[in-house]
């Protein structure tokens, strides 16, 4: 009976949890953020998303081509060239990390007077 | 000349990326999105989140607040009752969050029909 079930992040073994952790891991949030604007080839996108590595930046695009997310086409020429670009699916998601992402971005003066206050608190 | 630049995810040391690594982490999501609903006692928020550790909620909930998300507030009574809730920033953070978990449940199954394709093609 368990295809019947609502999905609910907060239930532990819902297949919802696992798909918030792809969207949401370290690199995901970035990689679907960055493909939200436009196509990368992979090099591009590692110079673009600052700090992945390259096996971090294959797994990431992997798992989130897996997901339905993300497609990657390989273009048949040499030296060999493969393009990333989203599916449908993977613009929604994007469309709701790179919002998040931007959110986080225009927050960060309020977040460190946050954590000065804090620490003084505790100081 | 740091704090003149434009916060920015994907550069290595922006602080904006600490920040979002919080916001995305696998609990600071679930935390959020539950208090976005109403304040919880700890007790009740652990529960509430299925799979979390004391340690985890505790360390969460502890980073959420120095980032000025919740409010912890400590009851003087007997037993020690404490209250978390979120501060009109946390507001924010919890309504991008939330928008994004509910995304996800929505898109279970188109999510888990792409992973069948995806599998079939490899095999």
């Amino acid at each position: 009976m368990t295809e019947l079930l609502i999905p609910d992040v907060n239930r532990v073994n819902c297949p919802s949890r696992a798909i918030l952790e792809h969207v949401t891991s370290r690199w995901g949030v970035l990689v679907l953020a960055a493909l939200g604007e436009r196509s990368y080839r992979f090099s591009e996108l590692r110079r673009h998303v600052g700090g992945v590595s390259e096996k971090m930046l294959a797994q990431t695009l992997q798992a989130l081509e897996r997901d339905g997310f993300v497609l990657r086409d390989a273009k048949p020429v040499i030296p060999p060239r493969v393009d990333y670009s989203l599916t449908p699916l993977g613009r929604e998601a994007a469309e709701q990390v790179s919002s998040l992402a931007r959110w986080v971005e225009h927050r960060v003066p309020e977040v460190q007077a946050a954590r000065v206050a804090y620490d003084e608190a505790k100081a």
